[in-house]
């Protein structure tokens, strides 16, 4: 697809335990890097988007293997900042049946956090660029990631680019002295795509509506630049097994997609993410409801797969839409 | 058993990505040797059957190494020629939930598809043996192992030995100037046991019947000397969880199996060549419905081990055909 | 949990292939130490009770893994001897689907087995104990391993201290001419918990009752130092999915747990002995349905964990009891 | 360094056994993909070169994964040609002591060998770049391979690019009717620089000088363009020992460079493409000798890492150079 | 051995990736826990020593994880305390050859760091010990530590205890503000065994000596605590090969231990602090050469073992300084 | 080679750690299979003499294993015994630089040790054989061992086949009763190859000389049956570098072979059966000095390859004698 899309966010090393090893018996981890925007960035290189990742890396071997594992994934890695400082990271323990998948999260003070993003030159990287993507992460992480998101949301308005942003309200982070109404607001208003649930409506946009439609439509009138408004539900029968659907507000009604059954599930982490992606190829490509689809779709899809990034082709998401060559040996 | 059953044709490297793991993102494959006919000697070899399996290897380590597994899997590797030239292999990607399994084949111009077979005699190899079995896919694959399988069959069918085909049309093979209905009814014509579906019954006898019974009854017609006519109904739910049965016409009747519900499935490749497998065992036990009982639950076993290969005892079949034993912690 | 834990018996080497491969294919045995009573102190230490495991290790680099094994997992070892002779060791295969699990023992002629017992201190080792736990695999061993068991259960007895005994009737062993009704009625006679199903009370105590309640009055009028009996209700639907309930008897009633659905098992070996640790765990609380429950809960998760030992917290499984916190993302 | 330089050559999947494993014990193989030209580019694109590969994948999951390969390693992909057919592979063996290493190539008929070439504009390729590598596997694999070099070393040479080429002769390829004296002397005749020992001379320029000097004198008299020729010695101690120095003749005098022991080596494989793109960068930074002593430490490093790439920074093979931070701990 | 020894010191998970793989090819690591401190306590717990760490680790799972891996180990970890925070970590990179190993240190901000030790009572700790170790890494990692640092040497001095200090001077660290002459001469003065080569000398003591001897007494003049210092020579052929061999100034003269060609390093990683271990058992037991004989000895085998911690048994030391068993096979 | 060598003895799992692990530290296991005679047929096999090996396994899932790993290694199976019973083990850690190896044995009370024998048919086996091979552990082991082992030495004497044993006392073993003197001189004196050390002729023939042609001299006068005495001389400068030759007394003359040195070594476990391997392939090929030559070749190469069988060929053996292709790489 002939567009351009930039995103903007942390990446952190992913430090998983193999197969359904507890922390405390396993000695050996696998690798790779992650982060909220740079996983939707991937869904969309996948799928043939030119996407390039801002971001800060520490300026050493691990912070360029990361900037290695971004290329690998399709990004355009020029506006990968080095300096010096640590990497954050995250350690994934992969749970089955009734005990819980846990994330612990080492990810402050890092060189992402401390970043003052003079070096970037948001004209420049967003030149070209059809939609910019950010997440409620990066204002939650510190004061000048919180700028940095301002800036590119404030650049990516005034050049008439489209904007995506799930809200992701986590409470672990905002521990730099604002808080989330200090900030989502501002940056929600120049936002055209929302993903945000109940909760993120209340903590960030301060709508306490308990129906969607509800909320949307609150949300639209105190940021009318809001297009779409979009949240999957999951359904917890297990770690092992869950249940997948998702919702769209296009300012005029609620659609909703299938529902899928993940009964063998090998990696949730990242399915959000996924989702995300999903959302954005699709409106790109026109068509609320195939977009709702898509991205349900290849959100489930991810699932299937180890690690963060959702490394399925569009093929294969259409395809599973569609109901077609799924669960079979295709050879 | 004291039976003696010969099978013939290609076998490859297996090359398949650990877990879950998607092409893109493996490092590291896990390697064994397979070929749908050796497959079905490896079934019989594990059940006291004496198995030899007809078949050339390049004169190479690699081709040293898959003669050593053959042995390993019980196999007389007499019949093993050994030519200048390449060993196919096929890629195998494991899929969970709706992501589909794939196989990627590299098997095109290897020793196997360019082995003219004129060392084999046919006759010395026949000697005390009770049964030979062939697929569809050696035809397919070049003149020259069309050629080796007329012989094959030919020669089998002269000296009053049982012969079993696996129909298995393949869409991707046929590369080489013939079409299935060139040379599968010759093949057929001499066979006692086909393992075959509508598709295949279409695309090899050129019979376009929509009702099992009424292609089987056609099919005998056609070619008398079949007595046993084959097939699995398989339903896949997802990569994950597939139900499975069979069908067995005897000339007289379509006997139906029990249905497994295989919930968590570890690797379907080989399922087929499991099922083959248990029949053949089964019919040289004798009792049709026993055979198909018997099959269908070698499968079945088949999907909870890794690799092509079905490494179950017959004790292990049996039990599973009368319930016993399913599913517990055997100490 | 200010309480101390003493438990006794025999602890072998775990030999398990990977993943579901079988023994004939697998170069490769994860290896880790377990044992049915060590695997109850296990339990008994990740909750906080300070415990002690008395077994005898050979003198050599692999009983002093075992021993820093032991250490690793939370377990005072001062109560460890060391003597010339073997480990045992067992062979683990993980089934899947309708493929049954197996384990095959390497036990006989233990350092365990050989051990007179005599360096043993019970005075000592109870000291500041609230409990003992034994097993029926202890007698069932070898003469001197029953005199061993013997010897600690009216040590026990004499100082007051609780104790309970896993019934556990293991038809393989018993082979050192002794038969269980020899030697389980006098050890049963000072036991105040114990876990005995049907068979087990056929077995241990002389009992031919049909009905569980029948059984349990039967045993505590022929043992009234019996307070609680117990057993778990296991539905194998298949290797990778079973139901587990459990039930309590405690004199006045058969108090019956919810029941669980572990429909994706990762490792089943050592959840009897987890259900054995959360009832004593449970009992020293006080309460006994709170117990019964914290037993059922404490068994299912450790079917989500790979090896003997319930590497859980009493927090995870208070929230399953809860209905808490169930297969999620834990952040 | 603000240069670009562009290769060309096929690409193979590589797949080794692990450790010191030989071919018929390993049932795992690591796999990195692998090409000497390609690998030259790898080494400029750690050391800050701008590349692109020139070459043709299978328009499979696998060819993706290659691709996806070469952009982790730093290579520019817009010239990856995707068709229809097999990837090129090959096997390795790593040796130790007194053991050879073993390579089994499986790279006949692959895309690169069939590829025609017809959608290379090397205008375009060659626009805004400094130097172009080819080597003589390139002509020794197809008459339209062939084709494709001399197109690719006509067009840099009309452009004043300048040409480095691998002389490489080997034997087991030349299999398409053409021999190394039929295609190399044209090739040659347009380069700037070549490795080539005294065999390199005999075989592909009809060279039969037995002194290096000489040889390249006669080189450099029929083919005039010539401004390097270079080399390197190679003593094989053993398989884990070897010792490594190159020489450097720029048509004056031939330098020497310093000997290295290199004595426990980890992958020989690719040492010579290390040496090859060190040359490279270093007679772009300019000094002949500084560039001959660049070339051998990269190789030397070459040797400690496993796989065909050779991932060292500058800053690593330039402190080699100077017997600065050699075999130390860096904290 | 019948004492008792105190270590106190940060603890960080170390990742290392497998074999010889450089950080950007590495999807795996290896994970153990090392400190310096630690890692001397670990070498005298496997030499009968009862050892206690005082330290501190996030209050999370992975913290539980290094309190076990400390008790395996052998340590008693009742002065391990729990708080909110990070663990710190370091990545390790091993070289061979020419190649240097490389650690990426990720520890600022640890739990460690900003532990205010208030929880610790030294009067309690140090009741029955016979020695208190601790490191030039304690102090300069924040403002706390050091003063955790400075109470314990305090303690321990007053209460009689043996004292002993390695020097470790790190440029990365000392970023809170103080300066090594800040701080070091203080703690020093109390000390009775530092480990100090020239470089640390000038660092910590302000002394600027080129001779060993000379600055040995020049310490001796400012700190007369001070009986016994020492330093390694360690000799980088390369990163698989060094030469090994230790000094004890004992006050009157400098003892020069046997001198041990490592020819194939395993793991350098911990190599000082095996060797500071051995210097403390080595006192402990008395005898000055013997002591250092030991130190050495037991530094050479830690460089044949993964991972920091020095798993050999005070045999194995005590056959190397002998010279007998030394690299055979032990049946 | 037409010729067809039969063996006895023990086959044992061996459990060895991966890479420098030490038992404390590893959670998993290598898995292959080995014995001091099987080795010896295994590298028979590899070199295209027929070979059958005769032992007991136990009759379960790891005895058939054992079994299949046999034929994969080229052995007929037939006289393969299956009982009740356990398997014996040994567990190896491999050594590095300074620090040794070692093997921990567990094998008493196997199978083999309790099997009677009275199903081997010696006359049956022998059929058809050229030589035969035992060594000192089968009679070491158990009375029903050395029994079995005496039966088969007087049958292959009688029948004419050439015997060889390799002498190997081992003092862990001859626990049953008998001591080496009760046993092997009756076992040496129908003997023509035995391979013993000063230490074996004193322990098993009563030979006290100093000198090695004398001890040879000596037993020949003992046992005129004798035609050829062999020993290796190994210097063990590291676990990681030895020195290896071999001597071969001819009834005439010392003949001494080359000296190699093995620099780094990747595992030295059946070393010595690679030497009796290759001495009674030379000694079947003819040429006393040849036959050494091999022998010592053969073993060498033994040492670059993990596990205990020597899984070279002929070629690569004779290779090595004459010097060609070491160490390369091999294309």
């Amino acid at each position: 697809m002939n567009k351009r899309v930039i995103t903007l966010g942390e990446i952190m090393m992913r430090l998983s335990t193999p197969g359904h090893e507890r922390f405390v018996s396993s000695n050996n981890y696998n690798v790779v890097f992650g982060g909220a925007e740079a996983n939707v960035a991937i869904s969309l290189a996948n799928w043939g988007v030119s996407t390039a990742h801002v971001t800060a890396f520490p300026n050493h071997d691990i912070g360029k293997a990361a900037t290695q594992y971004l290329r690998f994934a399709g990004l355009d890695t020029q506006y990968v900042f080095f300096e010096e400082g640590r990497m954050g990271l995250y350690f994934v323990e992969n749970g089955a049946m009734q005990r819980s998948s846990k994330i612990i999260y080492d990810r402050f003070d890092s060189v992402f956090a401390n970043f003052d993003g003079k070096a970037i030159d948001w004209k420049e990287v967003f030149d070209g660029a059809d939609w910019f993507h950010w997440t409620g992460i990066t204002p939650a992480i510190s004061a000048s990631a919180a700028k940095i998101c301002e800036d590119a949301v404030n650049a990516a308005h005034e050049m008439g680019i489209k904007i995506s942003g799930d809200i992701n309200y986590r409470r672990n982070l905002w521990q730099y002295g604002k808080q989330p109404l200090d900030i989502m607001p501002g940056l929600i208003a120049k936002t055209d795509l929302i993903i945000a649930g109940l909760t993120d409506f209340e903590n960030c946009m301060d709508i306490h509506e308990k129906e969607y439609i509800a909320a949307c439509k609150k949300a639209q009138e105190i940021s009318p630049s809001i297009k779409y408004i979009s949240t999957t539900h999951r359904d917890n029968i297990s770690a092992s097994h869950n249940k997948l659907s998702g919702v769209l507000w296009n300012g005029k009604e609620l659609l909703n997609s299938k529902s899928y059954d993940m009964t063998h599930i090998v990696d949730r982490v990242g399915g959000g993410d996924a989702y995300m992606g999903g959302l954005i190829y699709g409106l790109l490509k026109g068509g609320d409801q195939d977009a709702l689809e898509f991205a349900v779709a290849a959100s489930v899809l991810k699932h299937s797969i180890p690690g963060d990034a959702n490394f399925v082709s569009a093929d294969e998401v259409a395809q599973l839409v569609k109901g077609e060559n799924v669960g079979k040996l295709l050879r």
